[in-house]
């Protein structure tokens, strides 16, 4: 059997989706250097740090990509039934979370690009839009599941932060809470959503990116503290839209092409022994006893 | 067997201590928005990043909180022994220090609340003290274990932090060493004294927090730079003793209230097979094969 | 037997290497507080914030030692045969790698030393460097493992750092970007010669601060944005080869030293065993069952 190369496939859309797809449509809200304002930009479009330029753009990629890949074997059993595939470090999960939670102060503030008076606002509704997705999450799971549940607990951490991107700059701090509250208990659903229609998305990027971008994009518009307006919250809603067909569209006939010419996804075999060993020839843990799908000592 | 609710009340007593204790006494030593300076505030009480404000009221309702819960199974023998029940991942241990450390050159110097030349020194004085800290820690684990030990080296970084938060900003640099070195024999003589008379105390919490909270209000008096005396050293031990009290009381109260309520521990079942697992439906690192407490793979 | 003490031959060198050997060096390339220029500086050595100073000088270090210790039992079998002995957890050295890039950008930008116009462009060569730093060596171990190697992108991306240290002030971002990638590729062939020489380096320090120290300090000369000449890149080369002698001669009399009068090595049983146990009386993850060094559960 010739070699796959998946490898080359990852890179080829890395550099694709960062390269065209994600600043063709940030030029359409925050405009580019050679032809200033965008279109959207020109209609009013707040989109402050990115829920839609780059959250939503990212989460609709990822939704494509999933549906071109299709489910992790196992996934889904032959009667239809859905079985969970546990990531393997939630300790590492966790530090990472955070590490993106103290990063988005970088990210939501430094959108300012100046030193400037709206940082403090800015940084005051990240942490509280955070804290507050942290919490609805880990009240959702726990109403959906019967326990508290840590993963979903840190999406909704996550959800919260993409939810506050677009509208840090221009909501009050008690929006934010609000804004976040709504982020933590649409990321649980969006994930069980998912789920059931069986697009396999193993960390819940198009929850918490995609549809907590939209989220937070159409938040944006309605908690405005300029006010709102039906004018406004259309332009949201088409700047939302935009995104979706941008990027689910182009990502889609992206994935398609590098899994024509290059392929997408490991044979059934490199799956099995796991794509640290089949794409970079080492493990992640080589010092360690693994435990084998089937619970046994590997 | 009805079902226990421990994450429940986790939960209630983390909004008690919150939202109730830890701001109670805040308004005592740096004011309030409402009622202007507190009462040991107006007497001169030196506690700049809060070694009495935040940790030792931390540290007192983490002993009150250990006596009322009582220790884990299997850490006492019958017959009186300490049996040692090891942290599970030391990188990580060492790696959230870090953390810690960086951390708390926001935490020291951000305490100024608005940039000023103060802040350079305080720097200094965070990273002399935690540097002292660990290196005299592990020196008296040397001579107390013969070995220097890893956590007690990581817990005297940590002790120094919390020693040298009250005096940041009004001790020199040669003192921050010397307030960090007291603070890492300290943190290790104390962790051996809880451990003696039976409070268990897995992360030495009352130790580095309480104790060195303690000493580091203490400290801040005894070394400040515009000179000492017995009344300014008397202020800071009547805030070190209202700090206990408080602290002490109304956290051993809630820790009570929350037994009675909801319960605070897990059932012995729940206990042996791991929190992970019974609060919140999972386990930390489901791919890795764990030593059993007899020892064997399980 | 009499018991070893590697652990004080260990606090000893780091002592002696941190408060002699690279101060010295320092106070030739950027002088000191009693003396005023040093000898090199006087001459228009070029090293911004320490390729040569810091990098070269640990790196040239580290080479003593690893010739005074020599390789760890099971590294080269009895026919000269190399075998890889493999980081344990490669999640927590992506990490590393990736906490040490983003403390670069203090690293780097810091050593202005104030408040300068020139940060943004010491930051973005910073970044620029690190990037193309990965991407070559993830290359490089392409072609030359038939895999791209996930460790020897990761030493890419420090490799980059280290070689933009010098010049991050004086090159522009285009060159930053040339200085990455030829560090990215330096630092493969590196490891593979100094494997191939039989030093055994197990995280390839000599490679990542030595040599791209040195690779460094010579392209701050040659990108040099304000024009380069015969004599600005003799300087740099002088620079370079007074580090490699200063540094390499001090450090193996050092290793030398601490070896005869304290030893610098374990016994064989207790590298067997692990240094953690030996050393510091604890193993790093007690609840794991790891693999032996035969390949079977202990």
């Amino acid at each position: 059997m010739a070699e796959r190369t998946n490898f080359v496939g990852y890179l080829l859309y890395s550099v694709i989706i960062t390269a065209v797809i994600y600043p063709i449509f940030g030029s359409w809200a925050w405009g580019s250097l050679y032809k200033g304002s965008g279109w959207l930009e020109s209609f009013g479009f707040i989109d402050f740090a990115g829920s839609t330029v780059v959250h939503s753009v990212g989460g609709w990629a990822a939704l494509a990509g999933a549906i071109v890949l299709g489910p992790r074997l196992g996934k889904y059993t032959k009667d239809g039934k859905t079985r969970p595939i546990l990531g393997h470090n939630m300790p590492l999960a966790g530090l990472g979370v955070f590490i993106l939670w103290v990063g988005w102060f970088g990210f939501n503030a430094g959108s300012t690009t100046a030193a400037s008076t709206d940082i403090a606002m800015i940084a005051v509704n990240t942490n509280l839009a955070a804290a507050a997705g942290a919490v609805l999450a880990m009240i959702t799971s726990w109403i959906k599941f019967g326990k508290p549940e840590v993963g979903m607990s840190l999406n909704g951490a996550l959800a919260g932060l993409v939810g506050i991107t677009a509208g840090c700059a221009n909501v009050s701090p008690t929006s934010a809470v609000i804004i976040g509250a709504i982020a933590g208990v649409l990321v649980v659903l969006s994930v069980l959503f998912f789920e059931k229609i069986k697009v396999d998305d193993p960390v819940g990027a198009v929850s918490v990116h995609g549809v907590n971008g939209a989220w937070g994009t159409l938040a944006a518009g309605i908690f405005n503290m300029g006010g709102t307006s039906a004018s406004i919250i259309g332009v949201q809603l088409l700047g939302i839209g935009a995104a979706f067909l941008w990027s689910f569209s182009a990502s889609f006939i992206l994935f398609k092409l590098v899994d024509m010419v290059v392929t997408l996804r490991v044979s059934p075999e490199e799956e099995m022994e796991g794509l640290d060993f089949s794409e970079h020839g080492g493990t992640a843990y080589p010092d360690f006893v693994e435990v084998s799908s089937t619970g046994s000592a590997v």
